[in-house]
């Protein structure tokens, strides 16, 4: 019988989900970003909960701090592109038996800096003995339900948009794992956006403010990945014509003779937002965004035809179904 | 330096609270048994978030659909004691790699069965490789904030009660963990008890809609533990003068020549509710637990003096402030 390694994390979720009831009038359905429930009154309460595993999810010499903010900034992340506020968190904790006093205020001060980045408190949680790291954390908020941004209403014409470039962290983490080199300067940027990771909140927030987005998802599984899941939820396609690649990857991919597209398009442990706009309100979107001092890219169009294709440099190839992925050995 | 086995859950917990900012205004403390947001209209948002590790909380032979049950319990039991009914819950899995696809099966119908024997529904969550067993959930819920119950109200003169008897986990657990005898029938009876927990959550709502309930916490640290948090919630102490022993853990008791009080005062995993009452409310609480097919069984009084006694067969003996706990090395 398959083992979970065979399975990989996708079909785990499906064979879970086929277990579950489906509580009825689900405002947000299995498999996006968050879950939510009808509070009345126009409200939506939306929970998000998301686990960090030290084996998996910390690369090498990211610090204890640095891990628990993480595991804060992933919750939020997935509040922010739904365009919710997160109001709190709480912690659920696996500690190994030989983490010491100092370890441990490493990672109360990075659950708390992660919250209070984005205007959030930490209220609560609990702590386990576990063999390795664990960070469970959970991000709820409050939003108007018509200000919710699914992944389902992609239209095709629509404007393919991000909050920023890509290819930083896949290159830091090839420092990290793959031990390849770069320029101290560069290095530094490049790892930091492994270490450091962002959500877009205020991106998120003015976002859901203008109603001119149609679907909303972030890259946390890699760009390519992300317009997949948009695809499945709306029933479009992509036409992609403009790479977003961040000069930082161009020049670390042009010192190794690497694959711009691969480390731009199949990266994963991105935060920014991939958000699809009605063009006629392209230009409200893109102001909103900006007026809280950030940039919203035009990347593409959505299309009819359920294909996904990336136009660069004259050729145009297909978008592969591919991101990152626990368990499945690649 | 100190280790996490050194220091044990409880200072762990204190390391990580003090390195955290704290909401202004927050509704319900730290260290009570939820976390809560104020969302107006005289309303709460309730969440609770507990993990379950395989290694540290899965007796053995409990089975993955009895572990993920107990993990989806563990937290509605937490929503019950503040009188609050769960809407949603999620859970966050750490999947070792050599599970199967129908022990994962077992683990989404296990997940389902928790929440839908309480009326909620299992909304969404994420899955991640881990070198053990860790499955993380949340419970959510609104409550009026008039009829929250907290860990801090009980005054001297309120009734002690608890929602059903002690010491049948405890001896459960001496079963499946020491390996002692029981005839078969009783067998049954204590290790069910392990496997099969149950949360008290129509006492809890039925009992908040009273608003006789002056404090409220449920005994899954141990029922001596739960009177030590109230007391130090509250500021008062106890005269325990009924132990509330069940049968099966009289006969248990008889059998080895086990201590009683041991078996129902300090076993925890135990999911009663330890509640203080307004004794001018008395009747109409018990009626009210009544109502809903359950009972509430008077244990004793709360006491200005901040000391903790157990009165039984003629003796007078202090309550020691221990319980279940992790990590620590007893």
């Amino acid at each position: 019988m398959s083992t979970a390694e065979e399975l990989g994390e996708r079909k785990i979720i499906n064979l879970i989900l086929n277990c579950l009831d489906q509580m009825p009038n689900m405002p947000v359905p299995f498999g996006d970003d968050v879950s939510a429930v009808d509070i009345g009154n126009g409200k939506l309460a939306v929970i998000k909960t998301d686990m960090l595993v030290g084996k998996t999810d910390v690369p090498p010499h990211m610090t204890l701090r640095q891990a628990a903010r993480k595991a804060v900034v992933m919750n939020i992340s997935d509040l922010a592109t739904k365009g919710v506020q997160p109001l709190a968190l709480l912690a659920s904790i696996g500690v190994p038996r030989n983490l010491t006093k100092k370890d441990i205020q490493q990672i109360g001060s990075g659950l708390n800096e992660g919250a209070r980045e984005y205007n959030a408190y930490l209220l609560g949680g609990d702590t386990n003995e576990a063999s390795d790291l664990v960070i469970s954390c959970t991000a709820f908020g409050i939003c108007e339900k018509r200000h919710l941004m699914r992944r389902s209403g992609a239209k095709p014409g629509d404007i393919v948009a991000v909050t920023g470039l890509f290819g930083k962290t896949s290159s830091g983490l090839k420092i990290l794992l793959e031990h390849l080199f770069a320029p101290p300067k560069l290095r530094t940027k490049l790892v930091r956006a492994v270490y450091m990771p962002q959500a877009r909140l205020k991106e998120g927030l003015a976002l859901a403010q203008t109603r001119a987005a149609t679907s909303s998802i972030d890259s946390s599984d890699g760009l390519a990945w992300s317009l997949h899941e948009i695809s499945r939820a709306s029933n479009v396609g992509f036409l992609i014509d403009n790479l977003p690649a961040a000069q930082e990857a161009k020049q670390f991919a042009e010192i190794h003779h690497l694959d711009l597209i691969e480390l731009c398009m199949y990266g994963g442990e991105e935060y920014e937002l991939l958000v699809t706009i009605k063009s006629r309100l392209w230009e409200k979107a893109k102001k909103a965004v900006e007026h809280v001092g950030a940039s919203l890219i035009k990347i593409g169009v959505v299309t009819k035809e359920k294909k996904l294709l990336l136009k660069t440099e004259g050729k145009t190839v297909l978008i592969d179904a591919r991101g990152w992925e626990h368990f499945k050995t690649v």
